[in-house]
């Protein structure tokens, strides 16, 4: 029990965190913080509500789905989670929440423009929609194949998940992940920032230009290109 | 009075939530909780500011709205609440608010499309808008009348009540409710919040579609439907 | 000094209401409570933020406008409070805010339509928004003619102050005020929540009807007619 | 390091008031606060989040942009701060955010019009937004070329920077100043209440018209002319 600690905490601290940020109602959401080295991830129980929750409540799951320490049943979306740790090495952390900006965009089915710096500061093209999901599909194993759905609009869009940290799945709600869980957690409220901003940028301005290739490399290399000067290097 | 505890209690928890979830300003809301053996329900009395309220100051009517306990005069919607509890034997709780993008689907008079999962995953039909009450029905007793109109819409649009737990009144306010009060005040919480999303979803892309129907009874039966596997079983 | 304590401790906690409620930024707003039987009123101090005001802070001033008791420069809109408490002996309180839905409708030069039960549990007509001010009376005594012409709008529009409690003044922002100090603040909440509300219902049907006449006096008598039925008679 | 306390200790109390004010998400902004006499500034460390910064950690930099106090990263956006104290010896504070509603007229690349009186309390123009930058000076020193930017933006259009003490940077954000820091943190939440309050109105009524040039002159004149009477003359 004591050697999943760190996952449990990890997870409970950035589960908190949805809340506190505004990006989640009752249980509407959940985030989850893996271990690649053991193969396994801590992620909310599933329909408990946030002030109730413990880190020992946290449930361990490994990369196929199945329970491996905890006594509660784990989020219903655990499966999607899961795919994604599987194909992606590179992510320590996963959010996914209903929050109300984010999902009235994917809603909206459409992808959120680059209309601004403060998305440039995070990616570089909008924030991708993928499509509602086909009925074969959900007839399925649906949050499996929700994992799997995001993968396939990264692959078929030649993205790179280490450049492009969500997405939003259309009539659903967005995903964000992260190297670590609070990477994640901050992805899901720089997402429902842009959103928000977005939104508001297209009803003041209907014919509002996305921002220009040039403004678009330069902000997204500050913070993150090999000659970045954003932050502090030394912590 | 002893006996009536139980309902009091749990009416006065679940009307101070309304002010902490958004939901109410000043007086603008009440919620009530029944026991259907003895045949009555706890309520708000009316006009009293939420701060001020106690237990105590809860008042007991019974189906046919008359008052069996307590000094305060009951909130003025309370033969509402006394209709819906006499014809409805499987609800605990009624919560009526105007709360803002609920209120303004219902002034709008329009049924709340149902644009995604969130709203799926707690009904599967558009959220219904009851046209505002005819005037021969204002000219009466009015508030006894807003409880049949509840009624005749449910029985004309072949509605079950324990499926949809939620109804906009034209040019008025929402209602809802729930085998228990928290149940109706978590009702009054999603209604809210699935309204503003649909309001977003409508201003990012005025010809966003509903959800396809597939989706639709996915998300509902992963919470309601036979196979179930939201929330933790043994709770 | 002692004299006008009640009044003074009447203003400060109803200034004080004023950022609670959400409806003030920094200074931009002023609460007055007036004795009449003395020909006095006590105001907020012109530009002192609101966390460092205190009862003994506030400014009595006369119904034509004179200082009488205080130490500080009262509110730079008094002599719009003087005229009105000069002119109308029914009002005890006035609030002044630029909140802002009030404020966004008072700078669209229009009347807040009446879409719903909420407006008409207050007042049975649209919210007045009179017209920005002619310029020889923006010349001369501004604040004391923004007085005169809420006095102008109501007897041109036959209108009676004492069922009318709030006024939008076109490119500037809204005035109510009731029997006391504390009526008047709630009318501010009252008039800034309605204006959200019919915002957005606007949004949700650009041809949302307004409400009919057999629910506006049905909701408004409910409150306020002969046999009202809301609140507790007795308190 | 003592000679920098009062200025580190100003700039650390605007940087904190930044969240308070809900102007910042995260890192998401920055303030300084200048020393003519000694040509330095102390400005918040690069990407340092407000619930961990100490008045210690307040970084001083000279006008041409050299840290000569200070163990962290300034700011990444220092150099603009730097442009803009080395041209305008009047101003003793500068704060850069990307709040929400000012973001996103700057994403629209629209002024913001003048339509009410609180906009003409504050300044008499349309708040400016500057083009986006050309491409020759995004590729050069970029945050150096945003300072020259907004110098030569003013001079081009005649302003005056006791005057407007705001503008938005066109798919950016807003850059306000003043005499001290605090006022230009002022001037940032008004900046944003405006921005809302401009949103609702063409909302409300897209055909809405500026103010007009009496009020616009009568109530910049009240707060700000020579006889003005806002606010108290012995403060």
């Amino acid at each position: 029990m004591n050697k999943f600690k760190a996952i449990k905490e990890a997870a409970y601290r950035a589960n908190m965190q949805l809340p506190d940020l505004g990006l989640v109602l009752f249980t509407f959401g959940n985030a989850s913080a893996a271990d690649h080295a053991s193969g396994v991830f801590a992620i909310k129980p599933s329909g408990v509500a946030y002030p109730e929750l413990t880190p020992e409540m946290m449930v361990v799951v490994d990369f196929d789905g199945n329970v491996v320490d905890g006594n509660l049943r784990p989020s219903s979306d655990t499966k999607t989670h899961a795919v994604l740790y599987k194909h992606w090495p590179g992510i320590g952390g996963i959010v996914h929440t209903h929050a109300t900006y984010a999902t009235a965009w994917a809603q909206s089915q459409r992808d959120i423009p680059i209309y601004g710096t403060t998305h440039a500061d995070h990616l570089t093209i909008d924030i991708p929609c993928a499509p509602p999901m086909a009925d074969e599909r959900i007839a399925g194993n649906y949050e499996y194949e929700t994992g799997l759905q995001i993968l396939d609009y990264f692959k078929q869009h030649n993205l790179d998940y280490e450049e492009v940290e969500m997405i939003l799945i259309g009539n659903h709600a967005p995903f964000t992940w992260g190297k670590t869980v609070d990477k994640a957690v901050y992805n899901s409220a720089v997402l429902e920032y842009v959103a928000k901003m977005a939104t508001l940028t297209e009803q003041i301005n209907p014919e509002a230009p996305r921002l220009k290739d040039s403004l678009i490399k330069k902000h997204f290399e500050r913070k993150h290109g090999p000659g970045s000067y954003y932050g502090q290097a030394a912590r």
